[in-house]
Formats: structure tokens, sequence, C-alpha cells
């Protein structure tokens, strides 16, 4: 007799597609108990129930709750998803999301995106939520005014003012975060299948934003100090794209900066192929000094801005903002009520009261320090493992740095994975050759040495002119 | 001489106006100083400035903060703003839901959809907001798991399993809000140009939010015990729609209530013709037995259910689900996370912490008690003044309720916005005959006296076979 367990069970589970296949079990039909089909086919109870599980799997059949599996129902044809599911799941965008979002215990998550949990900790929310219950924002209102809050409306108004964008309080919007401030711009600003140029390369889930938004995308090479314009040049004449989505201030993942001569040139080519610029201004505040702004030299004309308030505070409260200009706020608070209804008022009023602290500069100021000394750290820790950083940023938290010739990130990714080790690999930001090579780096997240004990064995592990 | 000051404003502003028509002034350029004009027109510094206002105003010039008034620049074609400008303000459905969430001062409100805030205030916010600060769930995570916070889920798996929904916690997603909820399964199935069966009359959000989502809509007749199911089956042969958004347990606008019998031929015409359903449970906790869900009647495999969390909660922290089959959830995840990177985790564990509190029950026992007094009370005013309710609703908090005749709901709604009565006028749920004389009433707001004298106003005042 034939003792291997998985040929018992294929046998039960081609014994049930066939009886599907031939109608004898219709659609919906229950299917055989587990006993009963054990003493039919003379196999354990278990290796039915294994037999089951996989046809549940495959969606061949389904359980019930309580009452057993049953023949699933015709299939019907489900809807494109927006997000595709990816044909290598180590290098998709939403990978690197919901592995780094899910805190994976014992993880190392050098790939993650945001600051670690002792970066913010003694920021105070823990404050500002005793203190919401004390003052009571959620007393005096419910849903919050359609623009949001307006005090937190007008120390955006503030900051942006530091950063030389000059802007009404009546032209700012809160919204729930960046992410959906980003989101509402391009479901107002973009039409199906229009084109959006981005940088090459540039932050992972603008990719799935705009894939979400149904655009197709352009990605123009990227210098340290902003795009190759004559690049952008000729991909704006190819491609007739409406918008150019961008970073500003610091780049992500390269912490790259645009210079004011990069930031005439291409604004100057918005007003000539009459380009609209959406500018996403995450990570303002980790700069020393606030570098040039498209928003501002525009005067918030054909550029929109987004920021968020939370990348310094920790994200378990997010809040986010747009700047736009005046004829296009009515518009776009339309559309924020139609997909939310509006943001929540008892965290815009508790990011608020956090923002306004007297305590918030000096916690930046801590940030930068500290975030300038762990990036001369990551720089040091990246040459001596062998891996090249592409610029040594000015400030803020990423460093975007090539592997030796021959190695893709993504076996590196896989590797490292398996070794408890969350990187984050080119190729969700780059599909050009580019992104292949490269491995975006948080710096405030590698200060653990097993890092670069798992990056060695990845590298020594990885094929040459490997996937 | 002529001493009307108007004109002489006119004067100044049509002298910049030829400035600009004739290039004299180009696009960008600085207008006069405000003392430079005045002394050259021989008029009063303040006529300057309010013609610089007016031009202002009308967008020929713009304002830069302490340098003075520039030329706009030239007209860039605007984006098609997914919610047009409404060619009727007074009935628009962003017309009733900017100036209730406004807070207008002074204003009374039965045409909001939310409680009144005395109605929550001893919900205990407050106490969740302290608990929060103390048990510092902010301080164990930033970002929230991509499906959102699982002790959440698996509450609403439990709150659904006492409607009949089955459901296990990872086919449960959390959002921001129910309304985020409703878009993220309408970007998931619908293509732009898809139709989408509504009711007719519906929750006036839901036209707004299938514009944004570019899909095309027809409304089948709502009959009492759920919608005309021979014109939904027209309607679905006529234009082969591929949605029906409807809701569950109380519908909005009319508190109907959907029968078993129509539940089953819903769901019969559902499977026959391959449409998909989107349920919105909104107003389920209002019920005191809960009505048959077409969500559990089908068990999730072509119906998704969305819900608030909140709803009776108050909603300065908001909170919703989604509940779908198994193998939509990832699909749904990454869309969430493209356009939002997950919702607030100091949110959904407030909320967790309120709707699991012992005293959250009897809230909502106390709450339904209180709306049924309201429902009585409403009921017999509005008859008292001339008013015909639709249906009388078994629970909830709302009442659709017919003007006497040849009286046009907009005229109405215009004429108490004056008076300060904020109504819900008809058409803004209803695009067919039927929203024109109807008016949507939240009882629990039907408690003043003057609601009720400003409706006999502006009924007499309103013109017969008006607009």
């Amino acid at each position: 007799m034939d003792a291997r367990p998985p040929s018992r069970v294929e046998g039960a589970v081609a014994h049930i597609r066939d009886r599907i296949a031939t109608r004898t079990l219709a659609h919906g039909a229950r299917l055989p108990s587990v006993r009963e089909l054990a003493e039919k086919l003379g196999v354990s109870k278990s290796t039915v129930v294994e037999a089951y599980e996989r046809l549940a799997a495959e969606g061949a059949v389904v359980a019930r709750r309580g009452s057993g599996f049953f023949v699933a129902g015709p299939a019907r044809p489900l809807a494109p998803a927006p997000a595709d599911p990816p044909p290598e799941p180590a290098i998709d965008p939403s990978w690197i999301n919901q592995h780094a979002m899910m805190g994976l215990p014992d993880f190392l998550c050098p790939g993650a995106g945001w600051l670690p949990d002792s970066w913010v900790l003694d920021l105070g929310v823990q404050r500002a939520l005793r203190l919401a219950a004390r003052d009571g924002a959620h007393r005096r209102r419910q849903y919050d005014e359609p623009m949001g809050f307006a005090p937190l409306r007008r120390l955006f108004s503030v900051r942006l003012a530091e950063r030389d964008v000059l802007v009404d309080p009546d032209q700012v919007i809160v919204t729930d975060s960046c992410s959906q401030a980003l989101d509402l711009v391009c479901r107002f600003l973009l039409r199906p299948g229009d084109t959006v140029v981005v940088d090459d390369p540039c932050y992972f889930n603008f990719l799935s934003l705009l894939k979400a938004n149904r655009a197709n995308v352009v990605a123009a090479p990227l210098a340290p100090d902003g795009p190759d314009v004559e690049a952008l040049e000729r991909l704006i004449i190819e491609h007739r794209p409406r918008l150019y989505l961008t970073n500003a201030g610091l780049q992500n993942p390269t912490g790259a900066t645009l210079s004011p001569a990069k930031a005439h040139r291409v604004l100057r080519l918005a007003e000539d192929y009459d380009l609209l610029i959406l500018e996403d201004d995450t990570f303002g505040d980790f700069e020393p000094e606030p570098a040039i702004r498209l928003a501002g030299l525009d005067g918030l004309r054909r550029v929109v801005q987004v920021g968020s308030a939370t990348k310094a505070v920790g994200a378990a409260t997010r809040c986010g903002y747009i700047a736009a200009a005046a004829d296009w706020i009515g518009p776009l608070v339309d559309l924020k009520l139609a997909t939310s209804m509006g943001n929540s008022v008892t965290g815009a009023a508790m990011i608020h009261r956090v923002l306004t602290e007297s305590n918030y500069r000096r916690h930046l100021d801590a940030l930068r320090g500290k975030a300038a000394d762990a990036m001369g750290h990551a720089l040091r820790k990246l040459r001596a493992h062998g891996l090249e950083p592409w610029i040594e940023p000015r400030a803020g938290i990423f460093l975007w740095a090539r592997l030796p010739d021959g190695i893709a990130a993504a076996d590196v990714a896989r590797y490292s994975l398996t070794k408890k080790v969350l990187l984050a690999p080119g190729p969700a930001f780059s599909a050009s050759d580019l992104g292949r090579g490269c491995l975006r780096f948080n710096v405030a997240r590698c200060v653990e040495p097993r890092i670069f004990e798992v990056l060695d064995d990845a590298i020594a592990a990885a094929p040459r002119g490997g996937s």
C-alpha cells in the first residue's frame, strides 16, 4: 500500500472535483460529510478534511460555519480590482506596506517609512488625549466643518508661510491623512486614462494611488537637485501628461532636494505645456532650512500642495491638508464630503493641540538632530557593507543605496524577510533598471547591527544577475 | 458732481479692466499702488481699495500678502470637477451637508441627518478619550493594521451576527467612516460608465458618491417594504446595471424596511442578472428588532455590507466597516492603503472602547425610546401642519413627508433658510416627481415649535406649482 498521505488527499480532491465537473454535485450542493466520504474512500477523516480545505482554498467549495462544505456558486466575473494581484509579491508596494504595518513581532523594519515608536512617544499624544477629554472638542460639534477644523487650517497657513507658500486659511482643507489629500486632488484633477509624470524613483504609494485613479504613469529620471528637465520635457511632449506628481523638500525615497534653478525650469515647463503639479510636502518637518517649494514659486496657481501634519508626531492619529487655488476649494470640499463626509474633528483638534504645544518645536529640533546622527551612521554602515548611497541627503530619514553589481534588490528583500528583516526593495519605487539594484533605507531604523549581518548574508546568498 | 460712490468704484474698476484688456497691465504685473491710482483718478483711497477687492473677487487680480495686487494669470482650463456646480443651489446635496455641518449659530436643523448633540453627549466619548490616554493604544502602534484594529473587527463580526450576517472577522475591514467604506467598495466594483441602481428616493450622498465614481445612476421606485421588484427588473433588463446600492434595516430618507419576501425576490433578481449589491447598514442601531439583511440572506457572496459604528455615538470620531466575500478583502485592503494608508488607530481603539462599555446597550435602548417618542411627536405635528407622512416608520429618526399639493420642497427650503431653519428638500433624494413635493425630517430635531411656524409661513409664501 502506498503510504504517502499527499496522494490520498489528492485522491479525495480529485474525487470531489470530478463530481463537481460532472454536476453530480451541483453548484450550492452540500458535500458529503467528512465521515461519510472517509468511509467511502477508505481514508482517514483528517485526509478528507485536508482535501476539503484544499478545495476551499482554491475556491471550488465554501465552508459555512456549523453546516459543512458546499460547492461554490458559478464563478461570477469579479471586478477588475484597481490594484491587481502583483506578479512579483516580494517587490509589490502593498507587500511592503502591509508587512510593515502589521507590526510583525521580532521583525526589524529598515524598509518602513515612518519613525520608530521610541522617536515619537515623548511627543505628548497621551497628554493631548487627556486634554482633549477635558476641553471636549467632541462636545462642541460632531461632524467637523466641511473644510476642517478652523484653528488647524490657520495653523497650516502659518506653517506654509514659513516655507514661503503664502496661502489664506480659506485655501486650506483638512484631511484625515496626507494620503487622502493626494487621492482627493488626483480624483479632482484626473480623468481615467490621463497621464501623470512621477519621479524615477518615487514614493511607492504614488504608483498604487495613480493605479487606483486609472491614470497612466510615466517616470522622469531624478537628479540630486530635482528632475532631469530635458528628459521631463521630452516626456511631456511625447505623452502630454496632465499632472506632475512630486515631493517637496525631501524626496522619497532618495532624500534629494529641488534646487531653485530646477524649480524655476520645472514651473516654466508646466506653464508652457499647461501641466498641473501636485507637490507632496510630507517630510518638510525634517528639513533644517526649508528648500524652495513649487507651490510658493507658483503662488498656488497651477501647483497644489498636500502634506502631513503627523510625520513627526506619529501616525496613531493621522492628519493632512490640501492647499490649492481658491477656486478649486469648493469642488475639492464637495468631493471630500461625497467620499468621506468630512474628517474626524476629535483627531483634528488633538493634532492641533500637539502642534501648538510649547515643546513641539523643541521636539522637531531634537528629531532633526537624531535623524542627522542616524544618517551619518547609516551612510558609514552601508558603505562598509558594500552598498553605495546614491547621494548623501542633507536631511530626513531616507537613504537610497545601490547593491553590489548584479545583485537584485528583490532577491535580497526576499531572503531578508526569512530572517525577520523587512527591506524596501527598489522595484517598488522604480520600474526602470535603476530600481532593480537599489534599496530604500529608513536611517532611523538602521541602528540594530543584525540588519547589516542579514544584509551581508542576503547579498552572499543572492544569485548574480538575479531576478 | 456726481456723489454716488458706486460709480467712482465702477470707474476705477473699468480703468483697471481696460488696462488689463489692452495689455498695458500684463498678466502677473503689479497694479498701481492704492495711493498712486487714487491720485491719478482723483478719488479716495478707499474707493481704489474697494475697486481692487471687487476685481480680486472676480478673479481678475490677485492680492499677495504684503506686496499688493497683481494681474491674474491667463485663465487655465480647470479640471472638470467630479462634483459639478449645482444648477439649483438650494436643492443640491452638498448644500444641505455643508450648511448642516457648518453648525450655523441659531439655526434649527430638522434637515440634518444626525442626532442632536444632547442625545449623544452622555455617551462617554469623554471617558473614552481619558481612558485612551491611559491605556495608550497610540503607544503600541502607529499605523493601524491594514485591515484595522483586530478587536474592533471581532466586535463588528459579533454585531453582524446579531443581525444574521455571519461573517468571520477576517472578512471585516475597519474604515475611517461608513462613507469611506461605501466609496472603497464603489471604487473596487465599478468602472467609469457602469450603471448603478439606487432606490427612489435614496440617501442624497449616494448620488454625490456615485457621481464621484463616474457611474450612471438609475432609480427604482421604493415601496414601504422594499423596492418595486417589477420596476427593478425592468430597469435591470434595460440598463444592465452592475450594482444595486441600497440601505439595510432602516432606509434613508423614508424609514422603510425591507420585508423577507422582497429580500428574497431582490436577491433572486441579483443572481439571475448577475447584479452585485452594496447594502449600507448605517441605522441598524436604531432598530428595536433587526429586519432581514440581504448580506445575511446571501451569505456575502454577491452582497457587500458597509455600516457605521458611530451613528448612535456621535460623529466627532468616526468609524465604519466593510464586510465582504473573503476573496474581495485583499484587493479592498490594497485600495484602502493606496488611497489612505489605513485608518486612525487611536480613533478605532476609542470607538471599540465606547461600544464595549457596559452602559452602551442601555444607551441604545434609551436612544430608541427617545426616537420613538420623537417619531410620534413629529407625525402628529406634520399632519397638523398639512404634511402627509409617506409611511409611519417602525423606528429610526427619519420621516419622509409630502407637502400640500402644488408646493415645491425647494421653495419651502429656500424660504425656511432665510428664517434660520435648515430643511432637507426632496429633490436632493429623488430626481423624479416624487422628490419635488417631499421633505425629509429628522424627528430627533423636530422638537422646537418654531420649526412648524416657519413651515407654515414657508408653505403660505410658496408659489403654487412653484419651482
